[in-house]
This record gives C-alpha cells, sequence and structure tokens, in this order.
C-alpha cells in the first residue's frame, strides 16, 4: 500500500519476478488491473474505495486457499481497510502489509502518470493525499522508502524481510523434506555449479 | 448452470468430492457464497445478473491461471452471459458448461429454500424461470437431466463425460510423464492393491 507514484506497481512487479525466479507461482493483483477488469463501475469515493479494497482481499484469499501467494499493490487508503484486508487474509493465509513509503512532495515529483498535476489543476476530484484522504498504516509489517532507497535496494530489502517473517521458507520446506532458506538455497546451487555438479 | 432449484450447488459439491479424492486441487465458487462475498450490494436485475456472472468469470479465468480448476453453479440465465463466461474463461483455460436440466415444474416441486412458493406470492419479483427469463443454453457440453437421472447418475455422467472431453487428463500427465486415464489409473491401483504391491 502507499499514496500515487510512491513505486507500489514497480515494487510489486520486482517482486513478483523475483519469487518467479525463485520458483514461487504467484498472482500480482494490480490495482488498476482489478478495476478495470471486475468493477470497471466503482469511483473513487470512501465508499467505493472501501469496496475496492475489500473484494480484492477476497480473491487474495480465494486463491491464498489455493496455495497461490498473492501480491497486491493498492492505495488502500483507510486504516479500517487496511485492517479488513489483513483480518479477511488471515482468515486463509498469511497477511504481510509492505507500506511504500514516499512523501506527497516525491510522489508529485515523480508523477509518471500526470495523476498530480491533474488533480492539482482541480480535474481529478478525490485524489490520495491531495484533496482526498491517505491514513499511513500503523504496524505494517515492512516499510520500503522509496523516496530514500534505489528500487533495487526496496526490492531486496522486501525480499530478506519476507524471508525473515518466515513467509518464503515453507515452500522450500516442501520441495526439500526440511528447512532450508532461500538465501541458502542460493548458497549451495551456487557451490554446486562451481564444483560442476549442476551442469544442465 | 440452471434454474433455481435445479440441483446445481448440490452437484458441485458432488462433483468437487470426487475430484478432490481423484487428487485435483479445486475451488468450488458457489453462487451463494459469491454473491454474499464479493458483491451483497447486487440485486437480480438483468444487468446485476449479468454482472455477478462476468466478475465470477473474472475470478474463475483469475484461479485458472494459476492451475487451479474451478466449479461454478451458478443459474446463469441470459445466454450472452453464458457465452461471455465461456469468452472469458478460455482466454486462460478450459471451459466446460454443464447445462443442469429440470422442468420448472420440477423445480418448483422440490423447491428446498422455498423460492419457488415465494416468488409465486409475488414476494420476489424476478424469479428466474417464474416472472424473470431463463434461456437455455445452445450447445452446452455436458447436460444432465436432475429430474430424469438420480444425483449419483449426474455425478458419474459428469465425471465420465469430462474424463472424454481430455479435461481430466493433463494432470495426470504432470504426474506420470506420460498419458494415463482416471479410470485407466483406477484399474492399474485395484490392480496392484490385489497384487499387494499397495499396502500402507
Amino acid at each position: 500500500m502507499g499514496r500515487p507514484s510512491a513505486g507500489k506497481s514497480t515494487l510489486a512487479s520486482h517482486v513478483e519476478d523475483q519469487l518467479v525466479e525463485a520458483g514461487y507461482p504467484i498472482e500480482n493483483l494490480d490495482g488498476d488491473d482489478i478495476r478495470k477488469h471486475l468493477h470497471p463501475d466503482l469511483g473513487f469515493s470512501r465508499e467505493d474505495r472501501r469496496t475496492n479494497n475489500r473484494r480484492t482481499a477476497y480473491i487474495a484469499k480465494l486463491l491464498n486457499r489455493n496455495d497461490i501467494p498473492v501480491i497486491v499493490g493498492m492505495i488502500t487508503p483507510f486504516r479500517d481497510s487496511q485492517e479488513q484486508a489483513r483480518d479477511i487474509i488471515e482468515d486463509e493465509g498469511e497477511f504481510v502489509q509492505i507500506y511504500v513509503k514516499c512523501s506527497v512532495e516525491a510522489a508529485e515529483e515523480r508523477d509518471p502518470k500526470g495523476l498530480y498535476q491533474q488533480a492539482r489543476e482541480k480535474n481529478i476530484e478525490k485524489f490520495t493525499g491531495v484533496n482526498h484522504p491517505f491514513q499511513e498504516p500503523l504496524n505494517p509489517e515492512i516499510i520500503v522508502d522509496t523516496e530514500a532507497q534505489s528500487i533495487d535496494d526496496c526490492v531486496d530489502d522486501v525480499m530478506t524481510q519476507l524471508e525473515t517473517l518466515g513467509v518464503l521458507d515453507e515452500r522450500l520446506d516442501d520441495d526439500y523434506s526440511f528447512s532450508i532458506t532461500r538465501s541458502e538455497e542460493q548458497d549451495i546451487t551456487e557451490r554446486l555449479e562451481e564444483l560442476g555438479y549442476l551442469e544442465e
């Protein structure tokens, strides 16, 4: 979660790549895609934003219940929706809230879709952080600061912290029937390659 | 798909059991559950029914794209929605339309939720088949007639036809790295058991 232009989609797609690389099945539910395909009728009022967040959490839960991990990049501006998502997801899987932190000034400077500019010119009503609320999460599992860190550092941070949280190890346990972390597996693979055992 | 009280949910849950038994991951998206969790706000107007069907197809597609087969038991009263569901699903997976056939008289006789009675007493507006359209599908892959057949026979029919359609074989291919159908696997397993090779 995070404000518009904070780097949510970019981070999500890089983390998705890393997870796919590591052998995880993964579904990346992009906020814009979900709106377009699931409920193009929903607008940006408080109630519509809450509905958008709630429905997306429900879909993530359906996927989780079938052992498909899900990444969701969505603004999720209200704290009650952030907590509701947690409640819905934790019913079936593990929930990790990642706050993609960025000041409104830096996001506006970035503004790849030109949305801030349009909002300032009053063409967009209810634009998060400009003329509509954005509530910082109280206890996110992971915070990355896209203003202070490069995108690569943010991705590394997320991967390391997911591992620390124990979220990434389970599947490897399945593969090996003993506990091994992603970085341990990588070290071993590299060592075996050096020794010439993994030619393909 | 099929009219209210045709036996869609009953059939879906029995087929789900058979598929789980056969080792398939499976998600059963029940029509009532989807309405309750995803969009409790949707009613039963033509447009709301179409929205309900379209969103459900989109969710099935998300699951299919992650190799999770999905069963959906929904009235799907309009032919355009039936075809739209096919288009959405076939984008990612295989679509099998099962028409759970039953005359309105037999469904009304059955009426486990007392819905037909309420509809007749004018308490339910837009009740499918009574005062709202129900369009028979033109080319369903599978038809079961819950009026003429027992539920067990319907389930057997669906399983046999899924196999004939080649939908069930893929996963077994994955397991064995050669082609084997479900019934062939069952025969072999039984034979191995007889010979005492599969004691557990």
